[in-house]
């Protein structure tokens, strides 16, 4: 498509200044060191050219095989500095982040693994059917790589959702070389963990070009709008992601923008379960929404608890646990000035309760926190919505119901969600009751639905789905789990290719043993 | 989301009119009968509400099954008045005609064995793993309908892509009730097919709303920003599915539109190829691109004929059997004006010879021709490029290439499209030669590739795959073959969910015998 090539008007424009970018310390506001300067249009241009000649290279699955599983070892021989550089930008602390570097090299070696086993590829197999209607042809259908990828790193997990996380992971395994947008949270660690890959990549004789990145808000813009980038990754804001959602299907030629918003991720507790354990479920729910200073996209948003004397403990429980938390630091001074004026324009609304205050801790810290409202407010449009929507940090809001009406009149009106999370009683999770109605009536909200869990934790694992209704993302994909590969192929079928002519793939006889679909019955 | 329909307007703009819905004879250009009025927003919402209240009725996958099975029989019990009401209303023929609905009704009855099988429902289930990074819960995870589907009829398969086509066929299968928006080429089939559905719906205790049915230009575009529509197919122009995808991708919630929009279909007939084939290869082609009068959306509009003694025989061929073709009447008359006008458009241009000239036949009627131009005029920007932009009828471009550069560089310029063929000699087919080159030189540029066949016929079987690169679709799903039935429908997890809660989908003992991938291992 070399002829579109001008409509989008990407080398025209004029150049875009080269700004710095700095490493900056959360924990007091200054800047480290300067790592980088922005991107110009140019330079992003210069990077998905060089992404894309590299596809090639990543065509024979052994070597994309080989390459992941490299790129995990390299990962985990750099673990020290690069857990170091991490927490001195983040301040997530080491202990949370070497956890997060072992899992986003578990996650590389298991799309290696995905890779070996060919089932992503969805090989199906038709002999010609001359009694069908129409008559079927010979037809041999696989998966192939989309091209580039556009990866939007997160701020909050600068390994497994950054340069080499999930999306990173999945592009690379499915064929699909990658050019990541770095956050500015992190870009020392960006520029590290980039090297690491690249490293890795040359081990196997695939171009460093085959994972670019850049810096810069502009260059992301630049980045999905290139006529050359074939699909894009996301992980952060609503306000962010929209708009370059927004880009993508503006483009000329549109591309899939599989993006993760926002979620409230909603928990439901019922009347039988406060009553069983009020103070479980308030420790549980104290631990889930502070842990890692409450910024996770999965953090329990808002909870409705049952009003009366159960509830009232669950209350007093939260409320002890939360008010024994320590003030925690978080990822950039920009998200604690939204934290702090977030939660101090919801405790102003009528009839909200701060049980313990959220807000500022530090000079740059914030403290946990609680509102609590009654469900009511939430029933009908009207200020209180303000409730409904994401607060990043370590601040939920509890909706205390009159009935079973009142709590699904709430969840009715919430937005699409990652999860949403149901505490039952012991009978109810045995069968009697609500449970089962519960556990329907929860599933048109979210991607995920825990029962008697907590939300924060994301498993990597086949099964595993992280996306949800818009706006958790902006597609029906996940981006962690075995399926997220699916985002970055397209299907292809060949009519009457003569067997010398098929791909490996597609051969009758099976030469590399893939799953398939042959003649209609399922084979593996 | 009730919060959200204020903000879509849809209610509260002023009244549209009710314009009278006519069926036309194209082979008169005369009213038939008056059929509807167009449908109102107040319209539109009441055919999405009553869709939407149809859910629970195909919860089962039982009743979807039998309901399709009847859907086929309803089709195929009124086939003679069905087939007369089309051919009145499209001029394509009764043999072509009874051809579709059988077709169509394969089509019913091929998703009905799909929801059986279960298959479609990617049930994943990974018991809890201590040892995993981090930790595995118990996840189990399959596949949930989206919701209501909004189905855009297309012009020229009144059966297939209509309003019991493979778009609204999938979309039951996957459990989702549709509006479909009546194409306006044949009202009065689209009425009377609405009612058979209706019928098979009612014989399985499923709500008649649950395939509603809109008229106008209007009610189309009403219908794509109904907050409870969940997804979008679309069969038709680049320019009104542009504009559809461009509502869908601009609503508060985003939804997911699969349309079908335009392709070239390209050709390429290698110098070996035709120097062993050229009759055969010239005959073939005019089939093909005759074949409905050209009203295919595979219809071959771009072949690449080497210069040279066995190209100018492939011509002449192609220009002994075109010429022998009677004059046809298109589906419309503005499709009719449309075609006269782009052939002399394209037929004006320098270089450009009309061996057989295209356009004008009787009063109601066209006329199939074939242009002819040096590929050289091809391969920059230019004019030309008009010759490279689907032309709706029977007519195509032969574009005459010095050296096997040229011919790539022609390709290189391609939009995406549905279909990519090329002509082999047996020596090439049989591997020697650029045979595996050339496939792969075409894999990039289409959904479906051919050898030595004509793209015009697509199958129904489970490894067709009828979508290619944008503008041929806006997504990377298929609307024919088995695999379409993925586009209705989004995962969701369950998380530690107990058994007593769980769906019979996602218990161990897998009581409905589904496949599964069952702690990693693929289970058939």
């Amino acid at each position: 498509m070399t002829h579109r090539f001008n409509q989008c008007g990407l080398l025209e424009g004029p150049a875009v200044a080269a700004a710095p970018v700095w490493s900056v310390d959360p924990r007091t506001g200054k800047q480290r060191e300067q790592v980088a300067v922005e991107a110009t249009a140019q330079e992003v241009d210069a990077a998905v050219r060089a992404a894309h000649a590299a596809r090639e290279a990543l065509a024979d699955r052994a070597v994309r095989a080989a390459f992941l599983r490299s790129a995990a070892a390299g990962l985990e021989q750099a673990r020290d500095p690069l857990v170091g550089t991490a927490d001195a930008e983040t301040a997530l602390g080491q202990v949370r982040l070497a956890g997060e570097l072992a899992r986003t090299a578990y996650q590389l070696r298991a799309f290696a693994d995905i890779v070996d086993e060919g089932a992503f590829l969805d090989v199906v197999i038709d002999h010609p059917d001359a009694t069908a209607t129409p008559p079927v042809p010979d037809l041999r259908r696989y998966k192939v790589p989309l091209g580039v990828v556009a990866v939007y790193s997160a701020s909050n997990f600068p390994f497994a959702f950054s340069v080499a996380g999930g999306d990173t992971a999945s592009a690379l395994a499915a064929g699909c070389p990658v050019v990541v947008k770095a956050h500015p949270d992190h870009p020392a660690l960006s520029e590290r963990v980039a090297e690491v890959l690249r490293r890795a990549a040359a081990e196997h004789g695939v171009p460093e070009g085959v994972v670019g990145l850049v810096h810069g808000f502009q260059a992301g813009i630049e980045l999905i709008k290139h006529p050359l980038v074939a699909a894009a990754g996301f992980t952060g804001s609503v306000r962010g992601g929209r708009a370059l959602f927004d880009a993508a299907a503006a483009r000329p030629v549109p591309i899939p923008f599989h993006g993760e918003l926002g979620s409230l991720n909603p928990v439901l507790v019922t009347e039988a379960a406060a009553a069983e354990r009020a103070e479980e479920i308030g420790g549980g729910l104290a631990g889930s929404m502070t842990l890692g200073v409450g910024q996770f996209c999965v953090k329990p948003g808002l909870v409705l608890v049952p009003s009366g004397g159960a509830g009232d403990q669950l209350v007093k429980s939260l409320a002890d646990a939360v008010a024994g938390t320590d003030a925690g630091v978080l990822l950039d001074h920009r998200m604690r000035d939204n934290f702090i004026a977030g939660v101090a324009e919801r405790a102003e609304l009528p009839d909200v309760d701060a049980p313990v205050t959220p807000g500022e801790g530090g000079e740059h810290t914030v403290s946990a926190g609680f509102l609590t409202v009654p469900a009511a407010k939430l029933t009908e449009e009207g200020d209180h919505d303000l409730l409904l929507e994401e607060c990043f940090g370590p601040v939920t809001v509890v909706a205390r119901y009159a009935d079973e009406q009142e709590a699904k009149a709430v969840l009715s009106r919430l937005p699409g969600n990652l999860t949403a999370t149901v505490q039952l009683s012991s009978e109810e999770a045995a069968g009697q009751g609500r449970g089962p109605e519960l556990l329907a009536e929860l599933t048109p909200l979210a991607g995920r639905v825990l029962v008697n869990g907590w939300p924060t934790g994301v498993a990597v694992a086949p099964a595993q789905h992280h996306g949800g209704p818009y706006p958790a993302t902006t597609s029906t994909s996940t981006s962690v789990g075995g399926t997220a590969i699916e985002r970055w192929l397209r299907p292809v079928v060949y009519q009457n290719a003569p067997e010398a002519l098929l791909p490996a793939e597609l051969k009758d006889d099976n030469p590399l043993g893939l799953p398939r679909r042959f003649n209609g019955r399922l084979e593996r």
